[in-house]
């Protein structure tokens, strides 16, 4: 497994601070659900447990996703883009990927020359983190 | 147009370069095509157009997707995540979205500790640059 670990690692290519971003893509429904950064320990962690983890840059911390709001993702696949620098995961996601309550991070689309959220919330903030 | 168009770029965070990362999706299949960076002159051609453009950070050029390949992506939707750093890019893609020929860039997955292509070349790339 550490092997094969090392194997994927020597194809993504990491920028010059070390990450690579990350999309999480919901399985089923094919939801884009949000974009973060992960980095060698990301990576590493995700696969050994099955969790997805991310590199949080303004912490400067590893970030177990949905471990302070318990909206977790678990890892169903895990892809690599032709240049080796994007990763795309294949999650199931525990309740809402966004900060804000909403199903995913992508709720304000520019239409007609106009901002409007698409998706409502779903959970409240203050539920998810008390 | 050019005052909503502002008015969206004053959400986008671009980052100390210039540029935000874009995720094209397919509109209906909700395949996750590529990932590519944005800069304000791409965002504005895009909008102004209906043809999505990035920006080709290895040629610092403007760069109209399927210029040469004639592989291009319609804008169907243009979102922005809740913290303005990541947009998605809801597209009508022409034939393949990867220089390789396949239908997306994530075409290698890590499954069982092995590396796996996942995807097939649709359309040979010595069609696509000739």
């Amino acid at each position: 497994m550490t092997d094969a670990t090392n194997q994927l690692l020597d194809i993504v290519k990491f920028d010059d601070r070390g990450f690579v971003p990350a999309i999480a893509q919901q399985h089923d429904s094919g939801e884009v659900l949000m974009m973060a950064w992960m980095n060698e320990q990301a990576i590493r962690e995700t696969l050994a447990t099955g969790q997805v983890h991310y590199w949080s840059r303004s912490r400067d911390a590893l970030w177990h996703k949905g471990e302070s709001s318990g909206q977790t993702q678990e890892l169903k696949d895990f892809s690599v883009d032709c240049d080796g620098d994007t990763i795309l995961l294949s999650v199931d996601q525990t309740g809402v990927a966004c900060h804000t309550g909403r199903r995913t991070c992508f709720f304000r689309a520019f239409r007609n020359g106009e901002i409007v959220e698409t998706q409502g919330v779903d959970i409240d903030p203050k539920t998810l983190y008390k």
